[in-house]
């Protein structure tokens, strides 16, 4: 199987961590966006939302999406469970990962796509007043979180999870949009410590 | 445990017909968005993120986020399988939900939030501009799934799964955004007239 991807980007970055915690090694491919290597016809035939990363399996099945992609490893090799085991761990899992990738993920990404210009051949087109709009939500979401974390370790619980992962790479991808951790945000800047000092944290 | 929904909005939609698939009956609660009931402090400690629907357990956990509550009684009753039983078939059921779920149902969203005058009080601030810009997107995506549909009788593979009902519930909703499902969209059209006759579908 091969990982297509861009390394620089927060996506990738997610499915890289992920295997990373599971011991998991997959070729990659590298496909640069700045380059629209991703939108080539080849790849586009593969992976008509021409986003990365993407996975294509020995049988020829593509997977797309992210959390798709986790959700195959974690359904291959289930240890480390990064997803959860109980209906409810999985549940309140899948709910953390969710809120962090909608309210957080997506809003910083709206900020820098609307916003950057480097993005404007590929956020098409781009509304600066919408990339603006986003920034306070971001902003909401961080402080939720670090609500959250004055009670337990990690975001969906007392272990590690894939909303965990999410939220490193969203947090240490706001720089590009602009968009800062507050001091006061004390409970976050503890647990952003103690993710990032896990080894999974450099892939 | 007790569900709350708004029995109107599209999400609420979506864990009822997977709820009806599998036969599951599960105590309901109406909140009236419109008159921001689900805005109310008492509903906020359950659910900061303020958004229905969302699932509350005898043990008082809250399970919020549509995909959440779904995955969590898949996990409790796997049959009849709606999100897929093989790591392949489980990754191929996400790729397509989430596909569906940002290009379709959140562009179409998107349309409905920044553009209706009713959306005023919850979306602010309102951005015509961006909610225009997410109209040719959604029709983008009708027209690539209506391709994908001229292979397969169902969105993600031979069976019906949580894909489609977020497929459905969209598009039942799309008129509210102004958006239409084009005459030459024949799988598409094929597809929804199959889908809602499916008893499910009233839910
Ligand atoms: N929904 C996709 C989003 C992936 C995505 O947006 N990837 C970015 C890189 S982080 C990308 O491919 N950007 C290129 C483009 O916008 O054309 C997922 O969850 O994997
Ligand atoms: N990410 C949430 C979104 C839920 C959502 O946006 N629900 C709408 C109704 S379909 C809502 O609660 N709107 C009220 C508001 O915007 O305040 C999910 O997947 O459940």
């Amino acid at each position: 199987m091969k990982l297509y991807e861009d390394s620089r980007a927060p996506n990738p970055r997610r499915v890289r961590i992920f295997l990373a915690e599971k011991g998991i090694e997959v070729p990659r491919i590298e496909l640069d966006i700045m380059a629209e290597e991703h939108l080539a016809p080849e790849m586009a035939r593969r992976n008509p939302l021409t986003r990365v990363p993407f996975l294509e399996l020995d049988d020829g099945t593509v997977i797309a999406e992210t959390v798709a992609i986790c959700r195959y490893f974690e359904a291959l090799q289930p240890a480390p469970s990064l997803m959860g085991e109980t209906p409810k761990e999985q549940a309140v899992i899948e709910m953390w990962q969710r809120r962090v990738e909608q309210n957080l993920f997506q809003t910083v990404s709206q900020c820098f796509r609307h916003q950057h210009p480097r993005m404007a051949h590929l956020e098409t087109p781009q509304i600066p007043e919408w990339g603006a709009a986003n920034k306070p939500k971001a902003e909401w979401m961080l402080a939720l979180l670090d609500r959250e974390l004055a009670e337990r370790p990690f975001i969906a619980g007392p272990d590690f999870s894939i909303a965990d992962i999410t939220a490193i790479c969203t947090i240490d991808f706001m720089k590009v949009a602009r968009i800062e951790m507050g001091d006061e945000l004390v409970n976050l800047r503890r647990w952003r410590e103690t993710v990032s000092q896990r080894p999974s944290a450099a892939a």
